[in-house]
């Protein structure tokens, strides 16, 4: 039975028990933070991890990305999840790090736009897998410059956050996925990473589905070749066992065959430093002068800018930035905060652009009117970021995807990668319900989304996204992406509402004009009666009349 | 200038970047996940983390609790956090530690009720402090057996998440509130803790505000004795320069005199362990025999239940735990799931309980009606938890704070702390909304809270509460604990329609009372003309018809 621990405590019975949490059993415990709270969610966000990763990969290393996703289900309530890329492959010493330990990785520690950032998302879903199923992540990859793929089996030490490397073996390389046809040409990729884990876990189709994950993928990165694939086990009457029926590869072909433009990793601008930050920066830094390290450790600083600075802190630019004292700090804080400097570089962001949301709106989305806003890039805590927006809006019953009566449907997106889970907690959603759509003909419950039949695509671009958690399905409020969004939204609203004018007012006059076009024929009778005209005459009349009709018609 | 680095990256190029991400780095980046998004709500998440920190000690040491929160501004937007309670101390040993340090701490590695859980807050606050102010974390702290009193300023190395020591020096234990005075005389305590931060912080009054959640933690904590007093800079027009101006403590006394009952610290009960997790526990065991693991690792498994475990699953009850097979574990998992247990142990939890719920209410809430809720303990992922609800009424108009045309107002708590913040992605919002209010008599917009002048009293208790993120603000969406939170709502909901239809009966039949009493003396003098009757005659009349009209009245 369980021991019972009612005693009155002290500080030294207090103090024998604290001791330190590992980051993995802390996750372990908390794991509805990442994305595992329920079967369902837990396979959506195994493949979201998998995925963003592949694409994070294939972009870096100048791939057109392919990526195959499968399925595979296993037991009652137990799937295989498997994700192949033809990325670079992964050094096979990393291998261990990259799959079965939190907080590890390359993209957390530069400020660059990417789908990955924190170093935990595919080895929380190897942990899930673990946890749930006591199996092991299973990864093939081989890079380009290896003669042979590695396959590794691993699991993660919890208690220590490091990785277990069960097997480890040479072994060959095979792409999974159907090869493309190019041209007539078959490519075949030599080299790329497969990620293989078991859970616990229940495949649904549907609005928070991997179905939906997917697709939503396609349309915001149309340069993808995607593959999913369902393998579920189904009673076998005959037997009374259970048999695998395996579902077709289905596949999401490329909209454009060109890569985003590659994005710049950049230094921390100046403005979006707090002192604490300040201090540990110029304590860390590799510059031997003060005035070296203003210029190399953040951007927009030149060596104008970086003497300015301390003149006005009255600091000596010579010293050695890692002896400068606490109150010399806060004085060069200062100087920085009244110091004028051009704002963050923008290369460093990589918009989808109007063109290609149109593209990928009119590609899933049947409808009668598009249309896009891509704002100039802007700064929340000295990050720089960038919003879209894209709409389609279909004429009322025409997609029945899109019902005219209900709230219109919102896609988002953070770096190219789609938020399925947690709308409601989303700056996204926040900025969407805070727009006064009644001003653009839009119905619009009090504090709701607005009525009709159309759908929302909204995208942030960031060097750093700020989730509101582990699992990155929701963006946190800054008061500057609130801004944007909005902004954003506003535009499409004008530009909807003067499409939902003109369609308003074409209505109209269709409906004017057929109720005078039926009585054409009468008038046209009536004029023959009385002025006696042949039935030349009165077809000429009637022709007449319409013409003149269209032609009022037309200026009206 | 900003070192661009655009090239295109290989396998080798990139793993080469790969390093570990220090869980303080992780936090410091992401510190909106820990409730330090903004200097507004900064200051409110520091006071939580050390009255909560506060509460809980003081709790397990037995000690009727007493704190005192100050908020002293040091400069424009910049302010001194400091609290301080009567608590049994801290070892000095401990203090850098559970000051300056991540994931460390006595409540993460136990299922037993408490405010905290994590390991993080209160280092998390001090990072806060010191990333924007580059000051330190100053502890003071007494225990009871020590002679003097430590004072230790604690910074964290962000880089390696370890505690550095600035200074470290006896001193003088003193508390900083008013005495108590208990009949006649002053108890004075000679230990306890006091915690200060300094840190960019802005002080607002309003339902997000310190003042807010000390006032709903004085309601959720009858037994805490509260001082609370600011101290702002004002500018001075004869010198320019600022002066102080210290607000008065302003108290929340005691309602009742006893601390909860003390709470027991549980085993994880077996059907809420996942096959995973099952594995490392017999592997962490410490039992010589599997048997023994079963029974000792876990709650409810008796010696009986344990050899019917084995049993089931084919294993010999001798086996030593840590080396049974793989397979063996999965015949066990399922052995486990088969078994019939008694639901966990319930003397973990400690509801606040329906009478101090309501004495709660009435202190703070002056309304008509009152009424609350205690559930039974009910179980989610093998983690015993129960919801209690309560709500006071008042008549429209009556409280100021309480508007008739408003949405409800609903105070959400969890572990008897207050959570102000991200109600929007509560669990305990979602089961508000989902409940019909329109069934029980309240106007409800669809999908939305109901409306009228009332306060709802939410909250949850539990050994182990599921919260949304690392800032402990809203409740995840467990369907068990969904449906414990709408049986509780809907439960007030028929005893608030039971006193809506009561005041509305009252209402009407008052309406129509008051309409005939206007008729009865013009009946009167009707009746005098015809039947002739004398003034004394005509009085009685009156006086009998009013007298029936009373027992029609109370008879309908």
């Amino acid at each position: 039975m369980a021991r019972k621990q009612t005693t009155q405590e002290t500080a030294e019975s207090m103090a024998r028990r604290q001791r330190e949490i590992s980051v993995s059993e802390f996750f372990l415990k908390n794991r509805h933070l990442l994305g595992f709270d329920s079967p369902r969610k837990a396979i959506m966000t195994a493949v979201k991890e998998a995925v963003d990763n592949s694409l994070d990969a294939c972009e870096e290393a100048g791939i057109l990305p392919e990526i195959a996703v499968e399925l595979r289900q296993v037991a009652d309530g137990r799937f295989r999840v498997a994700v192949q890329d033809n990325g670079p492959g992964i050094v096979r010493a990393q291998i261990p790090k990259v799959f079965a330990k939190l907080l590890y990785g390359s993209k957390f520690h530069r400020l660059r736009m990417s789908r990955g950032q924190q170093g935990i998302g595919i080895s929380a879903a190897g942990m899930y897998g673990q946890l749930t199923t006591g199996t092991a992540t299973v990864i093939l990859s081989r890079t380009k410059s290896a003669p042979q793929a590695h396959r590794l089996a691993v699991q993660i030490d919890t208690r220590a956050n490091k990785p277990a490397v069960l097997s480890d073996e040479a072994a060959d390389w095979r792409p999974e996925f159907p090869p493309e046809d190019e041209g007539g040409e078959p490519v075949v990729y030599s080299h790329g990473t497969q990620v293989a884990i078991e859970m616990t876990a229940q495949y649904v189709r549907g609005r928070l589905s991997v179905d939906e994950y997917l697709k939503q993928c396609a349309v915001a990165n149309p340069h993808l070749r995607l593959h999913f694939r369902v393998t579920l086990l189904r009673k076998d009457k005959a037997t009374g066992g259970a048999a695998e029926e395996e579902g077709p590869w289905q596949t999401y072909a490329r909209a454009v065959r060109i890569l985003p433009p590659p994005v710049a990793a950049i230094q921390p601008h100046p403005h979006g430093v707090e002192l604490g930050l300040l201090m540990q920066m110029l304590k860390d830094s590799h510059a031997r002068t003060l005035k070296g390290a203003l210029q190399e450790d953040f951007s927009r600083v030149s060596a104008r800018v970086a003497l300015e600075i301390c003149g006005r802190a009255g600091l000596n630019p010579k010293a050695n930035p890692t002896r400068v004292a606490h109150q010399e700090i806060e004085a060069l804080y200062q100087a920085i905060q009244e110091t004028k400097l051009m704002r963050p570089p923008m290369d460093c962001l990589a918009p989808i652009g109007e063109e290609q949301i149109l593209a990928g709106l009119k590609k899933e989305f049947p409808a009668d009117f598009y249309t896009a806003v891509t704002r100039s890039p802007e700064v929340y805590r000295g990050n720089p970021f960038l919003v879209e927006v894209g709409v389609a809006c279909a004429k009322p019953g025409a997609n029945p995807d899109l019902g005219a009566e209900d709230p219109v449907r919102v896609m988002r997106f953070a770096n190219r990668a789609p938020l399925l889970y947690m709308g409601g907690a989303c700056a996204m959603t926040e900025a969407m319900e805070g727009v006064n759509w009644k001003a653009y003909g839009l119905p619009q419950p009090r504090g709701g989304l607005p009525v009709g039949p159309m759908v929302f695509f909204l995208h942030i671009a960031s060097v750093w996204v700020p989730f509101t958690s582990e699992s990155k399905e929701a963006i946190a409020h800054y008061p500057e992406i609130l801004k944007e969004l909005t902004f954003a939204l506003q535009e499409t609203g004008r530009r909807l509402s003067a499409y939902l004018g003109k369609r308003k007012r074409a209505a109209e006059a269709d409906r004017k004009r057929s109720y005078i076009e039926k009585y054409i024929p009468h008038l046209a009778l009536g004029l023959q009666d009385i002025l006696a005209l042949n039935d030349r005459q009165k077809s000429k009349i009637e022709d007449d009349l319409t013409k003149m009709l269209e032609r009022t018609h037309l200026e009206a």
